[in-house]
């Protein structure tokens, strides 16, 4: 049930004029005031305006046709869900997305915009997953998972994928990449990509305060499944454990996880506007967050590769987080 | 006293390693609501956030090392200040900068961030041009204009040259440019280096209402000077005439000018920062809020280029704007 080299470089040729290729940008100005070299990979800049959508097309794009007609299920908040619909939309298979009735309006309307069919559920008294089971029976639907599915992990790597090839092009030997970590998807192909490529790539994720899941679950060398005691602000990195594939990728490959407290993420969003001219949402500038706040081991003047993996943020949040003054 | 497109091949080749070519991004979800192919070249992305930078740096590296020596004056508010402030640090010589006492805070900071020494007047009852005629003197420094000096010109084409470049690559044939247009610097420049590589491609301007005396110096054959009755969102776009170098090269390939108002702009503001998810100032934004307002003359399907030239917006602004309700 893993995932190679190979998987990955498949899932780019499927995923060849559809999703973008994302720029991967550089800022001399931060780079001077970090003593580092840095590339962002935007995948803010990605169709949806998150990775998402390379694994669930990579996921859909392989169903038989006999599947494709029944549609698909996914339970989502946010960027799955954006990515699961337009992909269905663009192979025209139906998709019902099962979404808390408290998720953010745009994130819903967004979901709707793409086609899909959504099916809320009440976050305290009813199950995501039972209602997804449900739907899915009912119509011989397929359940799209988020993150712990090979073509899904496939998917995702081919963000990996381009980053190494365009930092190649830039002459640069990447020293780290950093990844946000919520279920592992990303991390976990991004990781299988880069350290095909580039072995002595170091692969840093980086949790939110309270999930840090994934960094438990290394110290114990075993999963591990937290019962979360709050909120983040990184509403996309609220996974409370990684997937039963994607964790022993992580274990094989990971270097460490960071850990970044909500200051340091609206820190991390207010420099992406304002220095970046990039609007990333919480959970999608953790690796920024983890870079500005020191917590990533690095020499200096490292070549370190930070990806900005989603910018759906709430207008009204980032609006709020513009209007603070500046903590730095 | 013309600019061709070997004086901005030439200042490319100067660029080289110090500019970044920024990349020509597009979004699949607004073509389809505008029923077009639109590709943005982000030059928000580019050092100091706009594209100034590029013609300051081919106007300053071509100083001999005794101009270098006494430095540089300028005089803006905004992007050209910062564009200059930092070509002379990298060139190592010393810059003033004339700049307005209600200067946007985060351009003056900036600008010094760049190690310019900044001059403030009084915009009502001071003249930036005799300030900065007399610090000029007194030092033996030369004066940087915003955009009237064709190594100006030449430099800001650069953006054009790459565009038109990227475009190619994509196998993309370009219907159309859309530039926002203040003393005509960039879109002189950018007109000059696209209609050289394609012919055929309608050249848009796209100035701010109240400030629309380029469209009024192409309607009447002659430059003529407005004078403002009051201010727009646009502070980047406020010049009260086209230059006496740019203006003949506007005529000879300026398909129109677009007028926009501050309503449209602010809502292109807002498209770029939830849909396109970059941060564009106000007068970056303006091409933009043009194609939004269906001010451009184009055929269904046409591919449009248009340039957002600028992300240097005030934190409360555009946190101001993200607040308000979504006006579409």
């Amino acid at each position: 049930m893993s995932v190679t080299l190979t998987d990955i470089e498949a899932a780019a040729a499927r995923l060849a004029g559809q999703a973008l290729e994302t720029p991967l940008l550089r800022n001399p100005a931060l780079d001077e005031r970090l003593g580092l070299t840095v590339l962002f990979k935007a995948e803010t800049l990605q169709r949806v305006g998150a990775f998402k959508f390379r694994g669930a097309y990579n996921r859909l794009v392989q169903l038989s046709p006999a599947e494709r007609q029944a549609g698909v299920v996914a339970f989502s908040s946010g960027n799955h869900a954006q990515g699961v619909a337009l992909a269905a939309r663009l192979l025209d298979m139906p998709a019902v997305i099962v979404m808390p009735s408290d998720a953010p309006q745009v994130k819903v309307a967004a979901t709707r915009g793409y086609g899909a069919e959504v099916r809320f559920y009440d976050r305290l008294t009813e199950s995501r997953e039972a209602i997804a089971a449900e739907l899915a029976q009912a119509r011989g639907a397929i359940i799209v998972p988020a993150f712990d599915d090979p073509h899904i992990i496939a998917g995702q790597g081919t963000a990996g994928l381009e980053l190494a090839a365009q930092a190649a092009a830039l002459g640069l030997s990447l020293d780290a990449v950093v990844v946000p970590v919520s279920g592992g998807g990303l991390a976990a192909g991004v990781a299988t990509a880069v350290k095909a490529r580039s072995p002595a790539t170091a692969i840093w994720g980086v949790e939110p305060k309270g999930f840090d899941d994934t960094r438990q679950s290394l110290a114990a060398g075993a999963r591990q499944v937290l019962k979360p005691q709050g909120r983040t602000l990184c509403d996309s990195l609220e996974s409370p454990f990684p997937g039963e594939i994607t964790f022993p990728i992580l274990q094989a490959h990971m270097a460490g996880v960071a850990v970044v407290d909500d200051a340091e993420v609206a820190r991390a969003v207010r420099c992406a506007a304002l220095d970046l001219k990039l609007v990333v949402e919480p959970g999608g500038a953790a690796g920024l967050a983890a870079l500005l706040a020191g917590k990533i081991s690095l020499r200096p003047g490292a070549v370190v590769a930070v990806i900005l993996s989603g910018g759906n943020i709430d207008p009204a949040l980032l609006a709020q987080i513009l209007a603070e003054p500046a903590a730095s």
